[in-house]
């Protein structure tokens, strides 16, 4: 064996054995896949990846994503043995509370994790997302002669990850995109938890990812380093397609069991460890060694790294010198930060006496005042576009042949949607939007539940709200979306009243937010609440406010709402006071906002002195009792919807002011 | 043009304008698809499609699936043409309120439609688990020259349909299973809603068809009936894999905007319906226009529906006097029925002193228990199935070459799952099962929400059901999924305390369910709760109940859980208790059970006097004021989880019967 060859396997063998020693300390995770796909990884991170450990946010790195998650072990031990800030004793508490290596990898716990992973198919469309950010940012400031964004996407994910649909749909789109930039690594096994993928997993997926529009390389033995490397050659020599890289591994490779299910989710057990030590002519002792030589061969990634960032910043510097602005935009971009003045066209959008528009078409008002000013904003809806008002004007479609076009159409992929907005928020320069109907947010909750753990900056636009949306009928009408999407920590879930509730919401969503924000669009037009009117709609952005007040001194009752039937709420509150009730009248579009104001301002929308409080809302009633309590009444949807002219439904299931002002007058002993 | 073929035209022309002037008629809808796939449906039904319209559940009946659920008025429109009791008027009322003709077809107000579409993607996988159904109970129940089981699934699906990652999940399935009597018929316009596929659907479907092992046939001219239906019968001739046949149509054919996205989702207008007319030599007027040889034509689909079915009838009888019993089984299993007994096996499978078990294993005792008795259980898990506690042992795996295996493996594809079990139940015959990590739901809320919609009574196993599966860390911890799924109307989220709440979770899923059941199970061992010392556990299957009380008189203070909580809610009532407080513990695993009973019931367990209430949940808490109400506390997870061993987590995240004796005591003034 050639020096090189034995130094190979030496760190392969470490790779392999850092992660069978973690899971067996931890006694928890998952070893088979790390020991099966080390020698695919380790060739790409020694032979191929574009990074600098020393500074794991360098912008022009190469991304690598292992959508295969639970294979965590495997890229904290590549993170740690090339010279990224995890320790051997970060890896010895792999799994424990408060380390840097969780079960699975989280974007924020660990440096050079790019995204949160362990839901199959989520990394392979976040990777699509990636390769998306990095050709869009490419177009929009690299001139002839500077090169300043030019990487590489990388995925690496298992037989689970391809039979999601998710992957379906993003490599569907990614074909379509011609991604020539991104390589994904497959990890064929041929075992799943229940056994072998014969049991359902038979397909040709080399020819399905041809037909998608990919070049497929392979299949490669993944022992074979040589062949490796020549694939992954391959697949970087093609610019005009995505490419599948298809090696052949054994799960568990080395252990008694390899080959099995059983060696992928559990620990191998101290026997069989020693026994997979003992085959791969590792020494039993000590647990999580490092041989020096491995140690310094992987650490010159620091070396290569270095040098790579160095020259990019020469380069950035040769490109500043030449375009100034630009270069300052791109550094603006990457930082995250919104451009002076992003929000100033915002405020004169509408004016009094405005004619009644849906917040949907106000929302693509609002979108395309702030597409002028904030370059990062680039999206696009799953083929509804024209219903969701989500097209920047004039602004081009993101495609193949024109990398500078704005608007994304994603096609009806409302889960690779959601993931490839994950992946262009994580990659960075990008304020990421979706667009569907409300009802189809069910389609995408895996990555928005992603996005909220990740605390990305992502807006959805959802439109066609509720029963609003008429004659679609029951299958269309969100009920119980509104409250079950205000369970996800960390998304606000918000619902304008009106054109001027949608500005706010539009500008909470860029400004300050923490995480993604749920844009909740009417499709039918609902009258504009003038600020000279009610000024309290410029407190929209803090979540609730008090909308109308029937006069001085404390109300007897409460009523609040949100979105359209904000107005069910206003005309009760007008009805109840022209029977003499001292009334208030609270719009709520976001609970999450207004649940972190402070308590004196929450008790100065809804005093707790005051019990007497009807909610409305197009929806379920149940989770209303947050804000009414036991003591309140709520007119909502307690059932799907129906197919009629939505004024009929809206009759018909109960949600009208008469209603309110018959439940208020109840609470109130009338 | 031979009589033949005028005829046909006539047909199909009577078909297009019944859609068009239905649609104008209702100023909403969608006339695009049904002007342009008229004819292949047409084909299917006048040449193929085997039915009764006079009895729309014949059991040996071909199952006819509109994925494209948008086009329901070609739908309608073939319904009343063959004398379905869908009436003239009907179409009249197309989209009205109340009407036999929603906006999209909805199983249960309609005769004829066998399954409620709209959201793309889900009536294709409808079609994969029809045809499991189908061939699952002809192995049970046909014998050698007696074919009582034999009938197709077709399915009509649109590019947008063949969009969605649900859709390759399926066909994927479905090409490993080798179903041979499922033909898909593509209705391949090449447009969607953005205008031309080319702008993110460039895809080869039909090689992406091949690579999942199906047949693809075409693509063949949707005008072209003779090629059609050489296509469909070069489909049913193949008995080894499935069927696409790609027909090549023109979405909005006739009408002057033919060919482009404007005549998919909105009426023609006036204008542009008499211009259609024209070009298509169709009278003007009379709207809603049937020629009298068209429905003389058409409604033969009654003789021969009735030919049909009397000769099956015919073939049931010989089987019945051959084969008596399991024509009794038979008929019991198409009724929905359960049989006599069915549940005879669940009360002794714990007794006294029972050792702690996971709740997923207690399912897993049940289902195996319930698996004895009902032969209609029929499931399995996305590759979860060792973890979920999902296999039926012994019952093999239903595959290409074992059509009587009861274990299905559904692969990696909880949305597939979802929607597959939905095939099955609307197909007759199953209560279907899945299984997969609690968190993972979220990849399969699409279907669950169309399973409660439509009633179907299908048992969701959900594992590893909070943050007490530990190291696996916050993307496998679910916290809101328990929240937001109780909101979803008409799905009953089961979460057991302990093997007997589990046992009583089956029932009540099994017996008088009028919907779909998620039962939601721990990872990690739980005490049993002895009926002898907790009788009220057999009142589980009311969703809540008075679990333990410190002694006689009206409880100062209730605490109250679910699942493991309620364990964590019992340590502390007794805390409480020895502190001198009058205490009150109540299980609650199934809210959308308790609420359901009587006031008297539900006041008895939480009396309206006592609203010093603690509740105790390892989920977030925001809508446990529902049973708390504002002046009460909830002990819940606002946050993600984390990645530690599952103890740790719950004290870090505080969620301990300490912490809820601090509230509770807090609240009583201590």
């Amino acid at each position: 064996m050639s020096d090189r060859k034995a130094l190979d396997e030496l760190c392969i063998n470490t790779i392999r054995f850092l992660a069978v020693d973690a899971v067996e300390k931890a006694n928890s995770g998952h070893p088979g896949a790390p020991m099966g796909v080390a020698p695919v990884a380790y060739v790409l991170w020694d032979r191929f990846l574009r990074h600098n450990p020393a500074d794991p946010s360098w912008p022009d790195r190469d991304r690598f994503i292992l959508s295969a998650g639970h294979a965590s072990m495997l890229l904290y031990s590549l993170l740690h043995l090339t010279g990224y800030e995890v320790s051997l004793e970060d890896l010895k508490a792999f799994r424990q509370w408060g380390s840097a290596t969780p079960g699975h990898p989280e974007r924020g716990d660990t440096p050079g994790v790019e995204t949160t992973t362990g839901p199959l198919g989520q990394g392979f469309a976040n990777g699509v997302g990636a390769a998306m950010a990095e050709r869009a940012l490419a177009a929009a400031y690299n001139r002839p002669g500077h090169e300043i964004v030019d990487h590489a996407t990388y995925v690496l994910c298992s037989d689970g990850d391809l039979m999601e649909g998710v992957a379906s749909e993003a490599a569907s789109l990614a074909g379509t995109l011609g991604l020539g930039k991104l390589v994904c690594l497959y990890d064929d096994n041929r075992i799943t938890i229940e056994g072998s993928t014969d049991l359902a997993f038979t397909e040709d997926v080399g020819a399905r990812f041809r037909a998608f529009g990919w070049q497929v390389v392979g299949p490669v033995d993944g022992l074979d380093l040589a062949a490796v490397v020549g694939a992954i050659e391959e697949a970087r020599s093609e610019s005009e397609r995505p490419s599948l890289v298809r090696c052949r591994t054994t799960i568990g490779y080395g252990s008694p069991k390899e080959n099995t299910a059983d060696v992928h989710g559990s620990p191998l057990g101290r026997e069989a460890a020693l026994e997979a030590k003992k085959r791969l002519g590792w020494p039993p002792e000590p647990a999580f060694l490092v041989p020096e030589e491995v140690a310094d061969h992987m650490r010159q990634a620091l070396e290569r790294g270095d040098a790579a960032e160095r020259d990019w910043k020469e380069r950035l510097a040769a490109y500043a010198s030449e375009y100034g602005e630009l270069a300052v935009e791109f550094s603006e971009r990457l930082s995250g930060r919104l451009p002076a003045g992003w929000d100033a066209g915002l405020d004169g959008l509408y004016g009094p006496g405005s004619d009644a528009i849906a917040t949907r078409a106000a929302s693509g008002k609002v979108l395309n005042a702030l597409a002028a000013k904030v370059p990062a904003l680039f999206g696009g809806s799953a083929d509804l576009a024209p219903s969701n008002k989500t097209s920047i004007d004039g602004a081009g479609s993101f495609a193949a042949d024109d990398s500078a076009g704005r608007n994304i159409h994603f096609g009806v992929r409302e889960h690779a949607m959601g993931s490839i907005a994950n992946g262009l928020a994580v990659h960075g320069g990008f304020v990421p939007y979706t667009g569907t109907f409300f009802t189809f947010s069910d389609y995408m909750r895996p990555p928005m539940r992603l996005a909220a753990m990740m605390g990305l900056r992502i807006v959805y636009v959802f439109t066609h709200d509720s029963i609003g949306l008429g004659e679609d009928g029951p299958t269309h009408q969100p009920v119980e979306h509104l409250m079950s999407l205000r369970a996800v920590p960390n998304l606000a879930v918000f619902r304008p009243a009106d054109a001027w509730e949608t500005v706010e919401g539009w500008r909470a969503s860029l400004a300050g937010a923490t995480g993604p924000t749920a844009l909740v669009l009417s499709r039918q037009n609902l009258p504009v609440l003038d600020p000279a009117e009610f000024p309290g709609v410029r407190n929209a952005g803090r979540g609730g406010y008090v909308l109308w007040e029937s006069g001085e001194g404390a109300p007897e009752v409460i009523l609040m709402g949100t979105g359209s039937e904000t107005h069910i709420a206003l005309a009760a509150g007008r009805e109840l006071a022209g029977r003499g009730r001292r009334v208030r009248v609270v719009s709520l579009p976001c609970w999450q906002l207004f649940d972190g104001q402070s308590p004196e301002y929450r008790e100065s929308v809804l005093p707790p002195a005051v019990t007497a409080r009807v909610a409305v809302e197009a929806g379920v009633s149940r989770g209303w009792e947050h804000y009414v309590g036991l003591a309140g009444e709520t007119v909502g949807i307690d059932r799907f919807g129906a197919s009629a002219p939505y004024q009929t439904v809206y009759e018909k299931l109960g949600i009208t002011a008469a209603n309110v002002v018959a439940r208020a007058e109840a609470l109130l002993g009338a």
